[in-house]
């Protein structure tokens, strides 16, 4: 039997998504660890799994999908409140779906979206500060927006990846990347078909430099074109980031949330 | 010369707002105490400070404000950042203005406005669950809203206040409350010239009964009517509550956050 199941973190307490084996002994452990040890426990046997986007180190997760096959018979439901039970305060399981056995959360899903939150202000926060980043320089917000829509359609990457990233190649599809201003919040919301290491953190951190007038808008168009990560930004800082979820085709009956409008 | 300030904190880290005097070596401190101990330090001599309104442990502020006396020169920015850098990551100051020596944050404050926020879904929050309190029985907010109407004026608020609470009296003027869902969260916010100790929790975790349809929508007016504090439903948590601010006269020229409309 597979299930898929919707899953909530904070990023914070958690070295990142991935399983590190005999390294989850020191420091923070992994998202994926604490879960399979979870379901394990409600399943009785082990159990592995596999996510829609593994997320890096202080990155939030306000709906990761994993996949897991077992052979213990729960209802959803159970498999839902039992493994929450069995978590740390800073993940629970939203809900929990039977699928299909060639349903694949990582292969299955057509798109990823998340959001970076920038409080924009000249003192650090106090509240909400553990899922913000923040910069005191005054952000042009509609500047950042109109020079990120450069970055729209199938291209080259390379110049927002890490050196760390093991992609076999930087092209992905930036289906739609927005920039707002909310109070003294700056929200920068982007859509890709899949997204390589650090990319969203970099692409934030070069519409930074553009958002307080330091670069013009076209610098983001003349950084893609030169897929020269050593010319970008700085990383932006992971607590402003939350992986928002994947998205499948509607074939799949999952939640509305991480279904693709038909 | 005689200083405003707004501050923003987490409750979460603090006991609440009060000093505690010898007790404060003890477990959690104060943000009184923290916030005295650092703008302490700027003015180079030792300040002591009055709030507009005394939070309990683990209610959050978005913009408490503080006045205090000092003999030192310093601009209002200095105020700001110096101070704020002499604080934990949990409190920080987001603006400071001079005011006339008859300004008081207490006494000149018509009016304080709270936000109650609650996660409403079958499995307890991971996300900001720092700022929110959770409840899986499914609200009917239009029902709480409707019933909420009734603690509209001035009015006796017996009903809703500790047993510890230490007002001469608990007559208060109830100036706007209401109940709104917003996706699975649902969000009650709340104006009056004064509060009691625990009123706004205690209002919640009635309203609570009443869109959990436990009660009737007029059982908040019998309850008000009652005066009986051990009739109403139980205190709900504290980490749902933020101390939205106070609201002063237009003449104090204040930020407008903190400024009633003239």
């Amino acid at each position: 039997m597979r299930y898929a199941i919707g899953v909530e973190y904070d990023g914070h307490e958690f070295h990142g998504w991935q399983r590190l084996g005999s390294a989850e002994e020191t420091g923070k452990g992994s998202v994926q660890a604490a879960l399979e040890r979870a379901l394990s426990r409600i399943a009785a046997h082990p159990v592995s799994t596999t996510c829609a986007g593994r997320t890096d180190a202080g990155v939030h997760a306000r709906c990761q999908v994993v996949h897991f096959d077992t052979a213990a018979i729960r209802t959803p439901r159970a498999w839902m409140l039992g493994t929450t039970t069995h978590l740390l305060p800073s993940v629970c399981v939203r809900w929990c779906r039977e699928v299909p056995d060639d349903f694949n959360a990582r292969f299955s899903a057509r798109a990823r979206h998340y959001r970076y939150r920038i409080l924009n202000r000249p003192v650090r926060p106090a509240l909400h500060r553990q899922y913000l980043s923040w910069e005191l320089r005054a952000l042009d917000a509609a500047a950042m927006h109109r020079a990120a829509q450069a970055l729209l359609g199938e291209q080259d990457f390379s110049a927002f990846r890490t050196v760390q990233c093991q992609a076999p190649h930087a092209r992905r599809d930036l289906q739609r990347i927005s920039v707002v201003r909310e109070g003294d919040e700056v929200i920068v919301e982007v859509q890709a078909n899949a997204f390589l290491h650090h990319m969203v953190r970099n692409i934030v951190g070069s519409l930074l430099e553009v958002g307080a007038g330091v670069r013009p808008e076209v610098w983001i168009a003349e950084l893609l074109a030169g897929r020269d990560r050593s010319l970008a930004g700085p990383t932006a800082p992971a607590a402003g980031l939350v992986f928002l979820g994947p998205l499948y085709p509607p074939q799949w009956q999952l939640p509305a949330e991480v279904t693709l409008a038909p």
